[in-house]
């Protein structure tokens, strides 16, 4: 199965429809017009069928998913009846997950080990012995179509481009065995990247945060665990409709079920969560001497998980930027504050 | 004003309640029950009065934020009728805030100077000339009085005292004097951490993740900002009734308005967001030289920002740990894996 979100216009504002079809067929279902005819099926009446759909369907993905087998059940319903004044054809998608929680992992060894060659460091051991991650902003996120901000404070703005493992049902201490069971599907992450100030601040051990928090973007479906092979998928990138890295989900050094079973160690996964898997090998500029401009085209595309197309926005607006600190001759600084 | 959130055990479960009341005072007034009988007052039915504060006075503080000034309106109608009949007295509090996303910078110099001591680094240059940060998990937020679990895959489990920063409404490319009228209030945080993992995963160079996102608390209240005096509120940690660390905020490299402003910066800054100091110098075990043991209480208190209390659960679990790879003579692997 696959699932997504259309995001309609309506004299409430702009609203999201989650939608469903089969895995290689084009037309796509609208779960929560489907769960109130089917309400209307059982008994209930116009007004109540109308707000029952609108519960176990609501807008947000992550909510839909925090409603366990009621919602699951309404999508494979929405499927398996396929009524036809429930079908929407070429709908415009927006992202299939809001994420409630979003880490990133770094799993592809080229990827990293050019990383670290970036930033002038060895390839830490630990990259080895466990799935290394960040946190970053599940308020962030975007989906297709939708401009990709170029903040002010960067002039080297950069894709990454990724796996997204979306966390279907919770899970706390799992074993790689049980990790799947866990995962509701695969999506493509774009985890956008500004890295001067990246490479500035993780000088400081910590994040990223600012070469991170602006932006993120996922969709433009995501794809049932069910419906993805485990010998890995195709991955590449186009920037104005050149292809600038074609590469494979195989070469993962950590696999899907270890990152979700690391991840869920000693805490609870929740309907939502967002795992990214880290930069696929070759999948950003930085790694190919490569730089983009305001206006390039990006379209990213993974094997049955489609294509994620955006195009990057003029930078606007004027930063403010911290001045240094004073500091003495031991180092420190005594121009210390509280408020202001 | 001080805002918090009682939590209710009722016939369709656990709840959380809406409190406010004036900062220094002792009575609380529930603003979903004010709602009610105001719109009463203003010609509601019984039903849709019950359905209008339902509506403006969610359980979800940053679902009430996302309300913008009709919340507020209706925080400041409880506290100036301040009907008998809403009065609750010696409420259990929860985290006042269940926040939509989290970062925690790090400005308090005696702590980081320490911490980078304790990584056997020097103090990186950018500590001085701009507010580095993580984030952290949203989902994992723990209020006063939950138990805080011990994970089992650690053995130096830390608490971290900080100031809390609680983001009222939207903002973005903010100046210090602009970001203060962005800021809701503050309220306590303890940023718990397990040292051991932590140290280990933080020489990737990321993160840190699982030294961190298995548990966060913040409590028990906000208080708004027009409460706060600007010299520095005092601070103290006590562990089973020992004082382990008095400080204040008064020394922090970054103000609160330069930590906002800066985490504004080409991106929106949202209602409910939680920006964290950092520690407060000496406000952790690792600093001064302790350690903690299941079932030890901990006690972090900022004037005016009240005691957040909670023990430390005994761990329980067992947790699988991911096997190091097998690595050639170049130091790379070729054991790579997709799902499985």
């Amino acid at each position: 199965m696959q699932i997504a979100r259309q995001r309609l216009e309506g004299p409430d504002g702009i609203s999201e429809r989650i939608l469903v079809r089969e895995t290689g067929t084009e037309a796509w279902f609208d779960v929560r017009a489907a769960a109130r005819l089917r309400a209307l099926e059982r008994g209930a009446t116009p007004a109540g069928a109308r707000r029952l759909a609108e519960t176990l369907v609501p807008s947000s993905m992550s909510a839909a998913l925090s409603l366990g087998q009621a919602f699951h059940d309404a999508a494979q319903d929405a499927l398996t009846a396929a009524r036809e004044d429930t079908a929407v054809s070429d709908p415009v998608l927006t992202n299939a997950l809001d994420p409630t929680s979003y880490r990133d992992f770094m799993v592809f060894q080229e990827h990293f080990s050019f990383g670290y060659r970036w930033q002038n460091k060895p390839v830490p051991d630990v990259m080895y012995e466990l799935p290394v991650s960040y946190a970053g902003d599940p308020l962030s996120f975007l989906g297709p179509g939708d401009p990709i901000p170029w903040p002010p404070y960067t002039e080297r703005l950069d894709y990454e481009l990724e796996l997204g493992i979306v966390i279907g049902k919770p899970g706390t201490n799992l074993t790689p065995d049980q990790a799947l069971d866990h995962v509701l599907g695969l999506t493509i992450l774009n985890d956008v990247s500004a890295r001067d100030i990246q490479a500035r601040e993780m000088t400081g051990g910590l994040g990223p945060s600012k070469g991170k928090h602006f932006a993120c973007v996922t969709g433009p479906v995501i794809t049932t665990l069910d419906d993805i092979p485990d010998d890995g998928l195709s991955v590449r990138a186009r920037v104005n409709g050149e292809t600038w890295c074609e590469t494979t989900t195989a070469e993962m050094v950590w696999s899907v079920a270890e990152i979700v079973a690391w991840a869920s160690q000693g805490e609870t996964l929740r309907p939502g969560a967002l795992l990214g898997s880290g930069t696929c090998n070759g999948g950003s500029t930085i790694e190919i001497g490569r730089t983009l401009s305001p206006g390039d085209r990006l379209e990213l595309e993974i094997d049955k998980l489609g294509v994620l197309a955006n195009t990057l926005a003029t930078p606007t607006g004027s930063a403010w930027e911290p001045k240094p600190r004073p500091r003495g001759a031991d180092g420190t600084t005594t121009d210390l504050h509280f408020l202001r």
